[in-house]
């Protein structure tokens, strides 16, 4: 087993900033508020060429397309994993409602169709150009409704 | 065509805060840094669990090992599409070292070695244990691999 924990040793030294280890609650709740909108940032870096495209300021590209509605796919089922620590008596700024915490199983609802949605929208790049950007609309929409009922507002 | 417009503009309005949308190259730099640190906070998130039952400090759970170990195996390989933006010359703080950009073709290998591992470790969920943890072992050195390699030293 040496070998074993050696490695875990080197493994354990790399996660530095690791929730588990955060000093406090505050440290912990900041993480948690720091990973959910990773996760974001990391689906709006997917979606954000498809909109390029939707404008015409790219050209339309399907692969491009069905390649990253795959990566949302995949990405939009971890939102209720990153969102399962409940941040509401943290008192540190955060865009995210209370309702998330008091409707769960909606806000995991809403995410479900939203995943539903992306994986429609990497099917319909098979279908033409206009069929991936009516899918793309539809994706759209459902993370419109979830951001209108769980997002604060700007 | 007129609905899927509507909704492509409720889109569109979701995407504040979008790379493609930024004002300048300092914020384009900025939100790259910002989304590639995300991607790997939620990495981190998914790990941090199993790091937890390495160190007792968890009881182990073979189903959340091989549920996390899946995740991450789907996020590893959207680092090389989180890093493609090159950051050398934006003089914003950073981790990332200017090797990830002149050896890209070695970042990225090392990302599918990482992926390999760690769907290894959620295969070896089946055989126990003490295979789970010494598959976590390889894993968490093919994570430091890249990262003395990549990653600015503490």
């Amino acid at each position: 087993m040496s070998k074993v924990l050696i490695a875990l040793a080197l493994c354990l030294s790399l996660l530095t900033g690791l929730p588990a280890m955060a000093a406090d609650a505050e440290e912990q709740a900041q993480a948690a508020i720091d990973t959910r909108q990773g996760l974001l940032k990391v689906v709006v870096s997917y979606f954000g060429p498809i909109v390029g495209m939707a404008r015409g300021q790219i050209p339309y590209d399907a692969d491009v397309v069905k390649n990253n509605a795959g990566k949302v796919a995949v990405l939009l089922p971890m939102i209720p994993d990153v969102f399962r620590k409940d941040t509401r008596d943290s008192g540190l700024e955060t865009e995210a409602l209370d309702d998330i915490w008091e409707s769960m199983s909606d806000f995991q609802a809403k995410t479900e169709t939203a995943t539903e949605r992306a994986l429609a929208l990497a099917a319909a790049t098979e279908d033409g150009q206009e069929a991936a950007m009516k899918a793309f609309g539809a994706l759209g929409a459902g993370c419109k409704g979830c951001h209108d009922d769980y997002r604060q507002q700007d």
